[in-house]
């Protein structure tokens, strides 16, 4: 995996998608959207809250670019956009590398615990040295 | 995809995930952190900050659980937690068949635009009957 931002900067752009995604209303709006548009008093609905608390919301979706206006004059549609989404899906990505191998190595410990092949004592050896390690090639490891 | 968050509260873990993943010098410490370990004076090294400036990012970091503290009293070295990450990766993944859809219909559209089998003309009506069709689906979707 490249590291990113250190050197050069990464893009801002996924600031505001996390900081948009950081709400458990804004992130049920998003999941509303993904059937189909829906008009602010749609979203507002099954909510205990008022319009303009919802709009706030929209706003801060709408600036993260995460939903557009629909045409329609009337209704004012809002509509999901995927772009955002895929982008800090695509960041998340570069790291499903590391979280597998902490798994894998989590798992692998678990079924020898099980099986009685590791032993408390040995495992605090191994997590010792596993953390040695790491340590070196940290310290190998460029920027 | 299943709508997180209506009726059903959204795990709150995600908002501080996504709320510290939302700086760019904090997803920068991530991406030094997953080639090892690393000392706060370490991190701090290729920023132009202090390291007080250091320590609250990693506060944020740590208190959103995608760091922990090794055992090393001197050095206390950082390192990443993987399982934020992955729950953080699920949850966009729910909207992988929704922007691969979007991104379908733009190639399909703008290869259809490039071999001429398509007017702007005709593209517009194509993009109302669309939204009309998608906004009927919203109106019926069930929360």
């Amino acid at each position: 995996m490249q590291p990113q931002g250190y050197g050069q900067p990464s893009p801002n752009h996924l600031d505001s998608t996390f900081a948009a995604l950081a709400d458990p209303t804004r992130r049920a709006i998003l999941a509303r959207l993904a059937s189909g548009e829906a008009s602010v008093t749609e979203l507002a609905e099954p909510f205990a809250m008022s319009q303009p608390a919802i709009s706030k919301h929209l706003k801060v979706l709408e600036r993260a670019g995460l939903i557009s206006r629909g045409r329609d004059a009337q209704r004012r549609p809002r509509r999901l956009e995927a772009r955002p989404l895929a982008e800090a899906n695509e960041w998340l990505e570069g790291y499903r590398q590391f979280w597998e191998g902490q798994f894998q190595r989590l798992d692998a410990l678990l079924n020898e615990m099980k099986t009685g092949t590791v032993k408390m004592g040995e495992m605090n050896m191994r997590q010792k040295k596993r953390r040695q390690a790491k340590r070196q090639k940290g310290r190998r490891g460029s920027y």
